[in-house]
């Protein structure tokens, strides 16, 4: 009776304590089964982003991002808000018709922080609106920052670059 | 006595299961907590990033990374790996004299996963060796994904890019 006293309190205290106690295992357990999770997400977002590109669909966008949700573009400042990203990717839109092809290449969640990294290509047929050489074509990498929000993976922060070397000035 | 063996096989119960149940409540707590704690240690990284810079000490970023860790520096291919981090670090010396002033603006930690975000301003004075039309100041955005290995917080991933229009190319 009174081992089954001091298991009961022990496990009793285990329940209020064992949060920030996990083990190596069991660290590497949860990362394995939440980047799974978060693996789908990124997928099924990633397929809807470059569908979304090449429709023109530029609304559908911001609803990948948190209320507060950054995008932070090269050789721009940084777009902050479901509406400013509903707003950049009409002016990009604007710019002509484009594809982007995603290639998540590392996935990783843990509680409710994700990180994806991967690599992209995209290309642009320039408009008329199109200022005079605008590149048509790129290559690059990316990293995003997920977030879990009411059960939902969403986007906190995503930026990119070009592997591309910098055009050289006008002299 | 039958409900103190309930108890302590219900408990029991909880402590094999109670990782992934976490209310939102713990999960505020501990992202407030695991956050206090990243928090030094990119203060700490970012210092000495700065020092480093302004020193010329070229070998000396790459212990700030995991083995496999990347550098993702914009219009150029991805770094990965320390080796590669420090030849990046050298040749990018070889072009002048730098400063940097790094801002983190948000860090986020859980677990072993970590999220830092920011924005930097830096200058170059460029040398012999330096190409023409290289650009001598910048200011930009800054995405890390800080990983925690055995016990120390690295950098598995370092993104960034510029907020300056690209320079208009040659005619």
């Amino acid at each position: 009776m009174r081992n089954l006293m001091w298991l009961a309190a022990a496990a009793l205290l285990g329940v209020t304590a064992c949060q920030p106690a996990e083990t190596p295992e069991q660290i590497q357990a949860r990362m394995e089964q939440d980047s799974e999770e978060l693996r789908a997400a990124v997928a099924s977002a990633t397929q809807r982003w470059e569908a979304w590109t090449a429709a023109g669909q530029t609304d559908s966008f911001a609803t990948l991002f948190t209320e507060q949700g950054r995008e932070l573009p090269p050789n721009a400042p940084p777009v902050a808000g479901r509406e400013a990203i509903a707003a950049f990717h009409a002016q990009q839109a604007a710019m002509g018709s484009s594809t982007v092809d995603i290639t998540s290449e590392s996935v990783m969640a843990y509680g409710p922080l994700g990180i994806d990294r991967g690599t992209f290509t995209s290309t642009l047929q320039p408009g008329p609106d199109a200022p005079p050489g605008i590149p048509t074509a790129d290559t690059g990498k990316y990293l995003v920052h997920w977030h879990k929000v009411d059960g939902n993976w969403l986007i906190a922060d995503l930026i990119w670059n070009s592997d591309l070397p910098l055009p050289q000035p006008e002299r």
